[in-house]
C-alpha cells in the first residue's frame, strides 16, 4: 500500500481499500465514507500535490486474528502550486484480511502542530 | 464503559480498559500507552473537571469476529476551574472481546473546532 | 413559544417541541436529533443563562397546509458567569402542525459577527 | 438540481427554485429574496468559481404532503483566480411540491470552520 | 433631549421620540424599529452604564420646513461593571416637528476607532 | 440616481446631489462636506473600480413635506486592481425635492463586517 | 504650569490655559476646544489616575514676540485602578503672553509605541 | 504651498520652508531638525508616491502678529509601488511671517486609524 | 534522579548533577553553566510549582564506556499561582560516571507545541 | 564535518555521521533515526536551499574518552525560493570516536525567536 | 555595584553612578540623562518590584587607561503585583575611574525575546 | 566611517573598525566578535540592501583620553528585494584611538518600534 502512496498510483492504492472503508481525514470534520468518496479525494490530491514524501516513525501493530491495527507517527513533505508544505502527525489504520489480502477500512490521522 | 464515564468513576471505568490500552488523546503529541498511564490521566481529570457530560452523535460500529471498532462524533460541557468548557470532535474506538467481555484496547480521538 | 422562552421555563417550551425535532444550533458542528436532546440543552443552558431578552427583527411566515417556517433575524442579550453578553443572527424554524397545534420540528440559527 | 448544479448550468438550476425563494447564505447577513436575485447571485458566482464539487453527507429528508425538507452537511473544493478553495458545513432546504415538481423555496447554509 | 440623556431620564427622554423612531445603533446589524424598542434598549443600557458623559463636536443642522437634520461628532466615557469605557464617533439625527416640538425620528450613529 | 451609478455616470449621478450634500461615508473619520468634493471622490473611486454591482434590501421610505429619507441594506461586489471585494451594510440617505426635483442632501453609510 | 500638573491641580492648571485653548490630544480623533473641556477633562482624568510622574526630554523652545513653541518628548507614569502604565510621545505646545503671563492656547500630543 | 505640495514641486515646496523648521511626521518617533532634512525626506517621498492628493477639512487659522497657526483634519490618497494607500490624521502647523512671507516653521501631524 | 525530581527534593537531586553541569533549559536562550546554578534554578521553581507530573514516553539510552546519553519525550502537568500548567516535548541528557555513579552533566529540552 | 556542511558535499558530511545517527531537529517533533534518514533530509534540503553560511559561536567542547560533546550557539543565512532567511540557536552535537575518527552521533537543535 | 543592586540599595547603588551618567533602558524610546533621573527611575522600580535576582552570562570585559566596558547576557526574575516576570538580553556598560573608583557612565540594555 | 557607509565600501569601512571590534546588532541575540566577521555580515548586507540613507539625531561624544564614546538616535531608509524599508532605533558605539586613528571597537544598536 505504501508504495503505490509513494508512487502515487490510484489504481494500485485502491486495491488496498476496503469498499467500506471510512475516514477521518486530518482536515475533516465530517466521516469520510466509502472507497469510492476515497479514491475520488486521493485522485483530487494527486492532481494538485507532487513529490511527496512520508516517513513513518516507531510504528506498532497489533494482529488479532483477521483484523490488525497500526498506529504511527508520520511526516511528510511536498509541493503543491503554493509552495513546498511539510505536515507531521500520529495515525491509526484498521486492517482486515478477506480472501488472504489486508484490506484498510478505517483509518484516522490528527496532524499536530 | 459509558455509564462509568458518566459516572466518574475509575474503578468501574477501568474494568473496560485493556491492560494493552493506547491512545492518541485531542490533546496528545505522543502515543500514551499502558492502562496504568489511561487511569491515572483520567483519575487526574476527575480531579480538576466536573458535572461533565457527553452526548454521542452518529455512532457507527462495526464486529470483525471478537475485534470490533465504534466511530462517532461527540460533544461535551463541563467544568474546570476555569468555568464552563465545551469541546467536540470525531473519535475511533477499537475494542477486543476477552473472556466474553470487550474491552476498549485503542482510542483515537480528535477536536474539531 | 417564545412567552415559555422568555419564561424560561422548559416544560412549557417542551409544549411546542416535536418529538423528531432537530437542530443545527448557532454553536453546533453537527445535526442535535431530538425532543429529549433540545430540552437537555435547554435546560442546561437556563441554568448558566438569565435574564435573557430577545427581539425578532423582519420576520416573514410561509404557511403551506400543515407545514409553516418563519425566517426571521433576532437580537438578544443576557448574563452568565462571565458577564453580559449579546448575539444576533438569522434564523429559520420549520414547524408542523399535528392536532391542532404548531410545533417547532426544526431549527436552524447562525449568529453573524 | 444538483446535476445542473454539478454542471454549473444556471438555467436548469433556475428550473428548481421557487419564485418565492429566500436563502439565507452562507456568507450573508440579509435575506436574500426572490429567485431572479438567486440565479444572479448563482451565474455571479460561476463567473469566478470552477471545477466545483460538492459532497453531500448524511442527508436527512423529512416529507409533510407538498413540503419536505433535507437537512446535510457539506463540503465543497473548487479554484477561484485565489486558488483553490475548500469549504464546509451544515445544510437545511425547503422544498414545495407545485405541478408535480419539487421546488427549493428556502434555503440556509452555515459553513463550519 | 441631551439634558434628559445626561440625566439618564428615560421617561424624559421618551418625550422626545417620535412613534415611528428607527435607528442604526453603533453596535447594530440590522434596523431597530419603534420608540418601545428604544425606551427599552435605553432603559437596559442605563442599568448597566452609569455617569455617562457625552460631548457633541462641530454639530451641523439643517431645518427644511418641520423637518431637520443634524450631525456632530461625539465623544463620551462613563462606566460599566467591566470599568471605564470611551467611545466616539459620528452621528445623523432626523427630527419632525410635531405639535410644536421637534420629535427624533432617525438615529444613524457609527463608532470610529 | 440608482441608475447612474449602476452605470458609474458621474455627470448623471452629480444631477441628484444637492450643492450641500455632506456625507458620512463608510470609511470616513470626518464629515465630507460639498457636492464638488462628492463627485471627485466618486470619479476617483470609479478610477480604481469597475463592475461593481448595488443591491438594496429591505427598503423604508418616509416622506414629509419636501423632504424624505431612505433607510436600507446593502451589498455589493465589484472589482479593483486587488481583486474581486464585497461590502455590506445600512445606509441613511436624506434627500429634499427642488424644483420637483429630489436631490439627495446627506448620506450616512456603515459597513457591517 | 508644570508644578501644577504635578501637584493635579486643576485650579491652578487652569490659571495657565487660554480661553481659546485647542489640544489634539494623545487619544483624540477630533479637536477639543475651549478651556473649559480641557479642565474638565483634567478634572476627570485626576479622578482615575494618580502618582503620575512625568518626565520632559530634550525640550525646544522658540520665542516670537508674545508667542512661543515648545518641543520635547514626554516619558510618564501613574496608576489607575487597572495597575501602572506608562506612556511616552512627542509634544507642541503653544504659549501666548497676555498681560505679562505666558498662557497655553494650543496643545499637540503624539504617543509613540 | 498647498499648491507646491499638490504639484510636487520640492523647489517651490522649499520657498514656504523656514530654515529652522522642525517636524515631529506622522511616523517619526525623533524630531526632524532643519529645511535641508526636511526637503531631502520630502523630494524622497516624491520619489516613491504619486498621484498624491489631499484634503484639508475644517481648518481654523489664528495669527498673533507674526506668528500663526493652522489646525485642520486631513484626508490623502496616493499611489505607491504597493499600490494605492490613504491616510487621515489631525495636524497643526506654525507660520512666521518675515520679509512679509509666511514660512512654515514646525508642523506636527499625527494620522488616526 | 526521576525520584528526587518527583519529590522535588532538591539536594538529593543535586547528588545526581554534575559540578561541570551545563543546560540548555526549554527556556533559555543562553546557556546555564554550573550545578550552583542550575540548583538555583531548580530550588527556585519548586517555590512556584508545585504538584508536578512528569511522563516519560520511548526512551533511548547509549551507553559508551563512562559517558552515556538518553533521549526521550516528556509530558508533564503540574500547578503554580496561575492555575495548571502543562507541557511536553523532547529530550537530551548526557550522563557521565565518576565513582561508579552516574552524574547528569549535560542536559538540553525543548518543548513542542 | 563543517567544511562539507559549508559545502553542501552530501556525500562528504555523511563520512562524519554515525550509523546510528538520532536527531531532535530544530523543526522536528519526533526523533529521526538512522543515517540514512539524516542524509536524506540533508540533501532534501541541499536541493531547496542555497548560499547558506553558518557562523559557531562561543562553542564548548568536552572530551570523556571517546565520547565528546559539543555546545554553541549558531546563526545563519541563506535563500531559499521564498527568499532570504535567517535562523540562530543553541545546539548539542555528540560525537564518538571510531576507528580514530570522530563520528556525530547525536544532535539536538532548538532554534532561538 | 551588583551586590548594591542584588540588595536593592539605591543609596549603595548610587555610589557607582556617574553624575553625567546617561542611559539606553531595554524600554526607553529615548536617552534616560543624568545620575538623578536613574535614581529616581530605580527607587521607582524598587517600589513595585521585589525578590528580583539576576544572572550574569559569559561577561567580557576590556580595559583601556581610565575607561572600560564590559559586555554580557543577563536573565533575571522577579515579582511585581502583576505576578512573577522574567526577562533576558544583553548588555552593554561603560566605566569610567575617578579618584581611584569605577564608575558607571553609561548603560545600553536590550532584551530579547 | 559615515562616509564609508553612506558610499557602501566595504573596504574602507574596515580601515575604521577594531580587530577587536564586537558588536551587538540590532536583529542579534548573541555577541558578535571580531573585525573579519563584522566586514562578512557588511558585505553580506551590502548585496541585499541599496540605496540606504542614514539620517543621525542628537549625537553625544564623550571622550576620556584614548577612549570615546557616541550616543545618537538613527533613522534609515533603504531598499532590498522586498522593496523599500525604514528602521529607526538608539545606538552607542566605543571607540579608541591607536596610532592616531580612531577606530570603532563596539556597536550595540537597538531599533524601537
Amino acid at each position: 500500500m505504501w508504495a503505490a502512496i509513494e508512487a502515487g498510483d490510484v489504481e494500485a492504492y485502491g486495491a488496498y481499500v476496503h469498499p467500506d472503508f471510512t475516514a477521518f481525514g486530518e482536515n475533516d470534520t465530517y466521516l469520510a465514507e466509502g472507497r469510492a468518496l476515497e479514491l475520488r479525494s486521493y485522485a483530487d490530491y494527486l492532481e494538485r500535490a507532487w513529490d511527496v514524501h512520508t516517513e513513518m516513525h516507531q510504528p506498532e501493530v497489533t494482529i488479532r486474528g483477521d483484523t490488525a491495527w497500526l498506529t504511527y507517527y508520520w511526516t511528510d513533505a511536498g509541493f503543491t502550486e503554493a509552495g513546498r508544505f511539510t505536515s507531521r502527525g500520529k495515525s491509526t489504520r484498521i486492517f482486515v484480511r478477506e480472501d488472504g489480502r489486508w484490506l484498510c477500512i478505517h483509518g484516522h490521522y490528527t496532524s499536530v502542530p
